[in-house]
């Protein structure tokens, strides 16, 4: 399939935030969204940004019903290891569904890779769902390995009124 | 117990190596601690850091044998959630044994969510051993969920010839 990817403008945030959605509804998570095409664009295109992306495109021929020729994202940032340096992040792949099985979600995940080396990046990390097993076969099937399963490593997170109460002195 | 917590320069990189080490045997993986004293240099203390460091310090009279006054630390870098935007995760926590129960590692913590508050971060996100359950019993107390066990979050990684391999266009 003829497609193309990208590095992400701040053009594309309305798009970018769209697929934020539709990956949420898929993960059947659309409560948890509390993200607006305004706060990407802010938060991703301003100085000393918090995350890059990157977007998949097709031609206008190929373009959705709706009009879409934006099909696919990832969103990373870089991170650290204490054990192995400089790491890349990726926090989101996403390919809509009539455009999966094409190799598109293999491509922007290593454009990511590709990234995160050039970056002297030694990890490439990110978290997937135990229920969603065509990822986690894609995954694995990438070289990957899950290190909740095999370290015993468990994602923890503080937030709301946890985290205010925590920053009190 | 008289202690205090700073921000982190790069004279501070000999100790915090040092005590990356020393966690890493608390967890038993010192097999996979590749950093050096160096790497944070660079890495930590130059344009564009890849983290964060916050030590805690006491004072000269409480010195451990060894003759260290900083006795604990903590690593952090911003990050993102495309659900609920800007995030700091925290990578490393550590107190030495000898100082743990004093509300250093608690002062650690809570310098961390202050210093992401004010970056505008509406979570703060790290990960624990599924064995180790005093840390986990002291994260728990502190208000924070374990999304592993709650919303199926596992922790992926690529690496090594895998990483090389995924970025072969």
């Amino acid at each position: 399939m003829d497609f193309s990817i990208r590095a992400a403008n701040v053009e594309d945030c309305k798009d970018i935030a769209r697929m934020i959605v539709e990956l949420a509804e898929y993960e059947k998570m659309t409560e948890h969204v509390k993200i607006t095409q305004r706060d990407l664009e802010q938060d991703g295109f301003s100085k000393n940004p918090f995350f890059h992306g990157i977007v998949a495109e097709v031609p206008e021929q190929l373009r959705t019903k709706d009009g879409h020729t934006k099909i696919g994202y990832a969103l990373y940032f870089y991170s650290y290891s204490s054990w192995a340096g400089r790491a890349v992040y990726m926090e989101d792949l996403y390919v809509m569904p009539e455009f999966r099985g094409k190799g598109i979600g293999k491509a922007l995940m290593s454009k990511v890779a590709q990234l995160g080396l050039a970056a002297g990046c030694n990890q490439l990390n990110f978290t997937v769902l135990d229920w969603n097993q065509s990822s986690r076969d894609f995954y694995m099937s990438q070289g990957c390995s899950d290190i909740t399963t095999s370290m015993g490593y468990h994602c923890m997170r503080c937030e709301g009124e946890a985290l205010q109460h925590l920053a009190q002195p």
